[in-house]
This record gives structure tokens, sequence and C-alpha cells, in this order.
């Protein structure tokens, strides 16, 4: 094999580095130096420049180093070769530990003892059980169900929605169009962790928010968005936290990123921001994965974690 | 039975009506109402008033409507008859929540994020895994094992500390003095949950500050108590957070309670507040218990969860 390295947004020093003392002595190449097209067998990549793997001839497979791949399926450029995910303990644990974080924030009262706190005010708020909080997550592939084992063991009541049905302990699941209104009815934390694709680009708009339930113990509903930017209606959002029909939302992911300094998201008190950081990949964890997929793809012909272009995940 | 509810601190109201209904139709009493001492043979109590329990002359057993036990021990006319504490799943439940909350807002920087908020920048902050942080539980009770559990999951390094050896799953014990040092020097979040006793008064102290890790990935270390104020000398809290040798600090109990208005802790920076409300109890979860408790004391003449008047839990 040789590897060609294609990054953008990141800097992708310490991923050239970090692959090429793994794959030694195998080449290994950086997408910004001269390199020999025809010579690339295989590329990790995250946001490469549109057309440069159209450019490749011999790409037998294609490795994005986050979790969404919607940026590189929109590429209609992008050769006809395998597309693999990452799916990673590393990279599901940090999801795990954003998700839980955001719903024990919401159910624990952070902010409104944190307020209390700067009044030098001694208050205890009456303090619902986790038990008669209602979370449902949006999608619940591996990062979604390792969410809800955490969610399930706080006693948070979980359900769980997605395109097709799914089983998981302790987890009410719905599916598809006809599951989506029950589901919304009975949520009180809205966790989000869907792929972007055609079907779900704006999904999380003002009409999906007044679905939510409204006589949750805490007086939400909540919005945690850890998906994809794309997934949102950043006005709709603004619109719910003013008028009540959200209370809070936690997003990670943004329209645009890096999110403007004019966003008026920035500056709304239900609002907390984090810079697409909920699951941040990071090279040590994710390097050994990428090129055991790789020997197996070598040894067998196969590969894991094949993204479906038809579903878009 | 009669029983005897004497609540100070806490409204008495929801806990007389729910301990009539269910106990209906023995008779249950409200101590701030005329009844007749030698009727009474349980006392379910909060803080009561001193020298109340001792007029109460055919006086079977008490039972404490929260975890610590201190103040009635310290009460030096409190009747030699079985003291039971709470140990309840709601209970623990919470103290779950609350101690998982604490070391996810550490280790996900949710303060540094806030500022970065504040000011409209988008910066991703280096993030260490859970695996790198090293959390150590002082007290490890049902509530210390229970927290521990949750904590393994998510990843975090987890160490007990507790006055007895005990083996838990997935957890580096370290029991009595010597284990003291040892266990410090590893931690970089210090929780603790052990009861106030003349041994752990003041243990929470500018020398114990100094031999906690100074290592951590998170540039800390950072204290979480939940156990009791009197185990923290607040003077020290406040100097080891001015010169650096805590970073933050998590507080839910206090030397005094409330805490003063005029208290620097409400405005220190690295401070979190919350008013005693970690494991907030609630009628609902407790009082079917202490009902269970004095049934099986009347059937079988024992009782469970007494606290052993020597070590004070």
């Amino acid at each position: 094999m040789s590897l060609l390295i294609a990054i953008r947004g990141w800097s992708p020093d310490q991923w050239v580095e970090r692959f090429s003392k793994a794959a030694h002595p195998r080449p290994v190449f950086d997408a910004r130096a001269a390199f020999d097209p025809a010579a690339i067998r295989y590329a990790a990549v995250w946001k490469p420049e549109p057309g440069l793997l159209a450019r490749l001839p011999n790409l037998r497979a294609i490795f994005n180093l986050g979790a969404g791949v919607d940026a590189l399926i929109g590429d209609p450029t992008l050769p006809d070769v395998p597309l693999c995910r990452i799916v990673n303990a590393d990279l599901t644990a940090r999801m795990t530990e954003y998700v839980v974080l955001q719903c024990l924030m919401y159910l624990r009262q952070v902010e409104p003892y944190r307020r209390l706190q700067s009044e030098r005010r001694w208050q205890p708020i009456d303090q619902p059980a986790a038990t008669d909080v209602r979370v449902g997550i949006m999608g619940m592939g591996v990062l979604g169900q390792d969410a809800a084992e955490v969610l399930v063991r706080l006693g948070f009541r979980v359900a769980g929605w997605s395109r097709s049905p799914k089983a998981v302990a302790g987890v009410e699941t719905f599916a598809g169009e006809e599951g989506l209104a029950p589901f919304l009815a009975r949520t009180d934390i809205l966790v989000v962790l869907l792929p972007l694709t055609p079907e779900t680009r704006g999904i999380l708009n003002r009409d999906l928010f007044r679905r939510l339930a409204r006589d949750g113990v805490l007086g939400g509903p909540f919005l945690v968005n850890a998906g994809r930017g794309g997934l949102q209606v950043e006005a709709d959002i603004l619109a719910a936290l003013d008028d009540g029909t959200l209370k809070a939302a936690s997003l990670d992911v943004f329209e645009t990123e890096p999110l403007p300094a004019s966003s008026p998201l920035w500056a709304h008190p239900g609002v907390i921001i984090t810079p697409h950081v909920a699951a941040d990949s990071t090279p040590e964890a994710l390097v050994e994965g990428i090129l055991a997929n790789i020997a197996l793809h070598e040894r067998e012909g196969r590969l894991n974690d094949v993204v479906d272009r038809r579903t878009g995940y």
C-alpha cells in the first residue's frame, strides 16, 4: 500500500507524522507536497480539496477521519471506491461523555444554580429524579446506542428513533416517519446524532420542536445536537427559544463552521456552544484502526465500516 | 407502632402527610403539635431539637432522613436505641448523578468553553481522554461504589480510599493512613463522600491538597465535596485555589449551612456551589423504605442500615 493524507481545516502535521511512523516502512504522502497520483492506493482524508481523489487512478479505498461523511458524499467527483467512516471506541466514548454531560446539566439544573450562586443565594430547587425525565435519541447507530446505555444506567427514561427499526435493551424504540410523532411527544431532552442526508437536512426545525413534550418535569424541552450542523435550522432554534417552544439548546455543530462571530446563538442565554468537539478524533486513537482496516483489505479483500452511499451512513 | 416525625430545616408538612397516608391506620405524630411521649415507638427525624428524643421513654429506633448522621451522634442526649440511616436507591442515584456531572464538567472543560462562548470565540481546546484522567473517591460505601461504577463505565481511571480495605471491580483501592499518600498522589479529581467523624473532621485541608497529583492532563487537581461541610477547611480551599494548589472545587456542603452571603466562596471563579442538594431526599423515595424497616423490626426484631456509633457511619 501507499497512503495519501489529505486534510484541510485541521493541522495535518501530527496526522502525517503518526501515519508515517505507524505504517513504516510503507510510504505515506502528504497531499500538500508533491506525490505520484498513480502510486496512491489508499487515502485518509478530512474535507479534502474537491476533485483531488478523482485524480488518483489506482485508489482502492477512502478513509474519512471523522464520523460524518456528508461532505465527501456531496462531492460529485468522488471516485467509486469503498468509503469507510470512523467507528472507534475512543470516538464513541467521547460522544457519550458529551451527551451524558448535557443531559445531566439539564437534569441537575446547572444554569439555575449558577445564577443563584452569582446572587449569593442559598436556595434549593425542586429536583426531579432521572426516572421522570425522558431522553429521546435520534440516530441509534453505534454512538446513539452507547450513549443510551449510560443514560439508562443513570436512570433516565430513554427512547431511540431511527430510520429502520432497532432493538436496544432498556430503550423504547421508534422507527420511520410514523414513529416520529409518538417519539417526539414523549421526549423532554432531544439528543440528535443523525447523519446528514437529503432526508435529514433541516429536520431540526420549528415544526419538529413544536411536537416535543410540553409537560416535562424540568419544564423543557431541551435540544442537544451533536450530529451535523446541516440538520438544524438556526433561525428556528432561536425563534423557538425566544417563544418558549424550546427551553435550552446545546449545540456542537452549526450550519456554518466556524460559527460566525455575528451569530446571535453565541450570546443567547439558552444556548451552550462548543466548537464541533463533542467527539473530537485524535491521531492516537484512529491511526491504528485505519491501518488495520487497510491490512484487512490487502489480506482478505474486505473492509470494515464501509458507508452505504444510498443512505449516506 | 406509632411514629413521630421531627424535622427542622426542611418543611415537615409533605413528610407528615406522606407518612400518615402510607402508615394508615397506625398513628403518625408531628413533633410541632401535641403528642404523648410515652406512645412513641419510632422516630423519623432530620436535625431534631436536641433533647427531644431523650424525652421518649418507649422509643425503639430512630430513622435519620438523610445519609449523614453526624448531627445526631453529636447530641449527647441521644437515647441508646438503634439509629438507622438512609440507604436508598433514589438517594444513591442522585449522588451518582452529582458526582458524574462534576467529573464530566471538569473533563469536558465546561468553564473554559463557557468563557470562549462569552467572547464569541470558536476555539477547540485539546481534549484528554477520560482514560487519562484519574478520579479518586474518598469514602467507598454504597454511594462511593455506585458513583465509581458509572465513572469506570465512562472510561475514567478510578481509585477509592476507605478506612478499611474494600475490593471493587475496576477500581484501584487504598485503605487507612498508609494508603492515603499513594491514593492522593495519583488523583486528579478528588471526590469526597466521607462521613463526618472525629477522624475525618477538617481532613480536606491545605496539607491534603498539597499531596494531590500535580501532573494531571487537565491541569488539576480538582476537589468535589458532597460529603459533609465539616470535612473541609474553607479558608484552606480558598488559599489553595488562589495559589494553584487546587484548580477548581465543586462544593455541595459547607462549614456553616446555609453558606453565609459574606463567604468569599460564592464569588470565587474556581468554585461551583450547590446548596446541599447533591442527593436530596424526597418523601416519595424514602417513606416506604422506612416503614418497611419498621415492619422488619416488629416482625423479626432486627433493622437494616443501623449506624455503628463507634465509627459514626
